[in-house]
């Protein structure tokens, strides 16, 4: 059995960073690459990370999807705000039998492709990683880095199919797991990205900065106990001991600023619906409140109006 | 009977501009000054107001209580952060017999001034106003301007004395109403100060900016509610049309910085503790929690936090 051919669509900190340890591990990558392309396709990737730096001087970059072959594997790794586009960018690389896996935040964000590629080729993950895009072509990855998905649609072959992925994802040196309950993991990873994306906004403040002061902590714990509770009702499985692991895990992160603060500083749109707005309106549909979520949400919602303002008139 | 006398403690926006008042109608006014004493003993005071621009350019000024005289009313219009220097202001000026009408926001704040002078001498009251200093000596009246107040501890004789102190201060032009229900009042009040206050440096935007934008408002609405619900219980009598009417008040309100804005920008301490924190307690007290307006004063406190960690590096 050949290795598995990639295609990645949005060659982010995420996207880039995985698609070239999988190039590097011998596997087939293409990459869709938007701002940087023209660098990516002369000088390939510079990958510093924890769990290793390596160059990658040779990378098939693609600035448009028509140019890509079909992959067995299609990594959704662009940002939820522009899963308009996957209409056009999914159907080439995935062809009539390409398996496409969604690495995004946020909840219910494995529809989209689902309506284009169908859900039973559909898989869906989250990745606990700390990585940024620190220049053209050059990826810093901070800390953590393992990726757990599982399949949209539940069956026997779904999960083979799981399976296998994960299984030449480890062998190219990337901590994965397959999971059979996307409900739940989408749930605990919103326990960490509502709070600590939102706050850092919302404040002002890097994860650190949030993390070591007493009151942010509360707010932060707060808001972590909204989710868990929401997530309970619509049907995760999360001990409540996670609450608390959550705080715990970010206090051992390295300084880290997040994704949502990073758009919201380069003045790009924020991820506020697939990571908030869906989970408060999933809870609201089950019956349960989300104030301080709701609270965050509204005050993201004007930050980014008012963002989008000064950016059009400067 | 001879015009009531006035202290003033506390020459800011508020003190400065009804004791320029009361001054200008011919009564005996001293002033406590801090920051611009030296101005205001020199050329007094200039006031611009929506109720008529004067000069008054003799002022008695004090730079500290020992040389103030006994004075029949002593008006407290201190920043409640300073409530503990009470103890070495308010005897002088009081002396055995002058009343005491603080002017201050937020809840339980007459606490601190009946300490010092007896519960039965102390009247409460809120300005509805919208007023700035804009320069040493110099305030600018912007909207509004309406005093109403009543004493602490009910009886046939303070509801006298309030109904004596209003009728000079209303022969003098000041907007003016007694009220025999503090607690109503100060929570009515606090439905305006905790969304506005708060919201304002939480999000850094005035008045108007807050109010233009309709999450914005949504989010408003939600806070004074909390705050409605909460002054319910604990036994204000405030109609829920207050709820529209204090948002439709704000919208044809000038473009105003708020008090709590301000502080914020010139890095004093915020009034955190009388206007969000009190209410918090006393609703918790009656089992009524309010999740926003927490959260509120969660992030105000670690934006205090750090401002005051800025300013000391500076």
């Amino acid at each position: 059995m050949s290795k598995q051919s990639f295609a990645i669509i949005g060659s982010g900190a995420l996207g880039g960073l995985y698609g070239a340890i999988l190039a590097k591990a011998g596997h087939e990558v293409h990459f869709l690459v938007r701002s940087d392309f023209e660098h990516v396709r002369r000088d390939g990737w510079k990958v510093e990370s924890h769990w290793g730096d390596f160059d990658l001087p040779q990378a098939n970059a693609h600035d448009r999807p028509a140019t890509m072959p079909e992959c067995d594997v299609t990594i959704v790794a662009l940002k939820t705000v522009n899963n308009a586009s996957l209409k056009e960018l999914l159907p080439t690389p995935t062809g009539e039998n390409g398996l496409v896996l969604v690495l995004q935040n946020g909840l219910g964000v494995e529809a989209d492709s689902a309506e284009v590629v169908g859900e039973d080729r559909v898989f869906g993950g989250c990745c606990f990683l700390c990585s940024n895009k620190v220049g053209p072509g050059h990826i810093r990855h901070l800390d953590y880095g393992r990726i757990v998905f599982g399949p949209v649609a539940k069956s026997n072959e779904s999960l083979q199919r799981a399976g296998r992925i994960a299984g030449e994802m480890e062998k190219a040196g990337i901590e994965v797991q397959v999971s059979e309950d996307l409900t739940t993991l989408r749930w605990r990873k919103l326990m960490w990205n509502i709070p600590f994306n939102g706050l850092s906004v919302a404040l002002d403040a890097s994860t650190d900065q949030l993390i070591a002061n007493s009151v942010t902590v509360e707010l932060i714990r707060d808001i972590i106990t909204e989710v868990h509770t929401a997530g309970t009702a619509c049907g995760a499985t999360i001990g409540a001991e996670w609450i608390e692991k959550t705080i715990d895990h970010t206090r051992t992160m390295v300084p880290y600023d997040s994704s949502m603060r990073l758009d919201f500083l380069a003045r790009r749109p924020m991820e506020l619906d697939a990571i908030l707005r869906k989970p408060i309106e999933a809870a609201r549909e089950v019956g349960v409140s989300m104030p301080k979520t709701q609270m965050l949400y509204q005050q993201l919602s004007f930050l980014q109006e008012r963002n989008a303002e000064q950016a059009s008139s400067w």
